[in-house]
């Protein structure tokens, strides 16, 4: 199963004025950010979630029951907004352990929040058990075509925002946003994934030919906490050639620093990774090479940043 | 002496390239915040700074000298940045009890920091002393024709990027930044001062028909710490009528608080004065009418965001 560039560009039709446009800002000569900070919610995540939600709107899928989904981080918090914002209803579960502001904000928005086992694999088989009992959509955080389809409304605006650009450097969790963005992009420039040394799902997957289980850990694991890459996520950056690039822990508490120190930027570690390829130097642009990078998400304790 | 539309056009000539021209984001309907905390060094400073120091290159008047100035904010910081830039030597003077993280960041940006005085009065004292000896170039931080020209070109961008819309929040100080946007801005739109109560330079000068010495403070004081409003900014504001609103103390907080849980922004608190008029409710807009909030510096302690 793959997502084409039509249903990125029906999602951007279908999200246009629920989902900001975030702006590029041009920090360094060949060097521009993708504001997506700035998105609903802190990160990119709601461009999914309202197209996944509206489409299933559109066909009738979504009952009383409204949906369910697991996630205490940022696709949590924009299912939560999603929903509010059509007036669905919205059940997440997380385990009890997920940390007390975390479930604040999404009762904040509204949110029925059901805490469920220890670890985020039993809160998933709770939202999965509460979906075949009441009818209530699921809604997955990366692997599902419609949400692949409105991360990648991320790239159309790149591709009208940036200009001409060669490289776009985006992190990898599920695999949801670089998928979106790859199938966005096309041939107009090369799209790099980055991730954490400690939780390769790209790298993992492109090593043994198919999307495959790992180790999840480290700083950013918060939002790129994935096991596995998605099937849809191979499927495109196999289709585009997306390599992965590993950075490591120290590389990316750096880089998340460094956004703030000299860029004002407050981001979370996941946020930080695609700047920490280039900031520590394990990607080196060539000469005159113009590079976009993804800045995706700020729910962050900002008392950590200096 | 009054500063023209046609000065604001100039300087946005000369600075070009050298500044940022920074994104605006729609955050709700009717509601557009202009991103100036992501210009270079963290505020709209360095646009009056480049236009002064260029314009003095272009007239010959910058010796080998440099400049000097008086600030530890802000403004020492775009003089820092803006005179790195352009390959002029830079000393900056800042009371001895300077807080060493801002006298490290000049130091960063290459600047001599000369520490004299218990306050600013002091250091600038002896900014104009060292000035007289040497001949260098003092770059005054907001009373001056070429200053407020730069700082007027944050207006110029807001009517090409924000479209139409009636009115433009604007945090005063000394009053650089609100004249030069009152003088691009013209009949378009609009133009309202915010100051804390605690150091409300526009409204004294508004009450008393010239700018008067006033009593500084509060948590702002630390960027919108001018003891009056300059001479320039008086004829700015009487000639567009602009307004002055006052927000409390709490209301600063408050707002500084809400752009960061709710926009992801990490900005100072002289930077949350603007947004607080509207927080609050001290500005209440009418029914359709469109705003635009200039967010305008994020050196701050991202600690206490939260
Ligand atoms: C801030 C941030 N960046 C990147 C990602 C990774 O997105 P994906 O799982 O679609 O690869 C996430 C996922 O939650 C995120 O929250
Ligand atoms: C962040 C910030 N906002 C507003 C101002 C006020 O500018 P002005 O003195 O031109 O009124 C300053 C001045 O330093 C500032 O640093």
């Amino acid at each position: 199963m793959t997502v084409s560039l039509g249903e990125v560009r029906a999602a951007a039709e279908r999200i246009a004025g629920r989902v900001r446009r975030t702006p590029v800002v041009d920090v360094a000569p060949g060097l521009t950010f993708k504001l997506e900070l700035l998105q609903h919610t802190g990160s990119f995540k709601p461009r999914g979630a309202f197209n996944r939600l509206l489409t299933a709107l559109e066909n009738g899928e979504l009952g009383g029951q409204g949906l369910v989904t697991a996630s205490g981080g940022n696709a949590g918090l924009a299912a939560a907004y999603a929903a509010r914002e059509l007036g669905v209803p919205a059940r997440i579960f997380v385990p009890v352990t997920a940390p007390a502001p975390k479930v604040a904000k999404l009762r904040r928005l509204k949110a029925e929040v059901v805490q469920a086992g220890t670890e985020y694999a039993e809160a998933y088989q709770a939202a999965l058990d509460a979906r075949d009992k009441s009818g209530a959509l699921l809604l997955h955080a990366y692997d599902h075509p419609e949400v692949v389809a409105g991360q990648g409304t991320v790239g159309l605006e790149l591709l009208e925002q940036a200009g001409t650009f060669d490289t776009v450097l985006v992190a990898v969790g599920g695999g949801g946003l670089i998928a979106g963005i790859a199938t966005a992009i096309g041939d107009h420039a090369r799209v790099i994934g980055v991730e954490p040394e400690l939780a390769p799902t790209l790298h993992h997957a492109l090593d043994a030919g198919q999307p495959v289980d790992g180790p999840v850990g480290g700083v950013a694991a918060d939002s790129l906490g994935a096991r596995r890459l998605g099937d849809l996520a191979f499927e495109a950056v196999r289709r585009h050639t997306v390599e992965s690039l590993l950075v490591g822990e120290e590389s990316i508490v750096a880089a998340r620093k460094e956004l703030w120190r000299d860029h004002h930027l407050a981001v979370e570690h996941g946020a930080a990774v695609a700047y920490a390829a280039l900031a520590s130097g394990v990607y080196k642009p060539a000469g005159g090479e113009r590079i976009v990078v993804v800045v995706c998400g700020a729910n962050t304790d900002p008392s950590t940043l200096t």
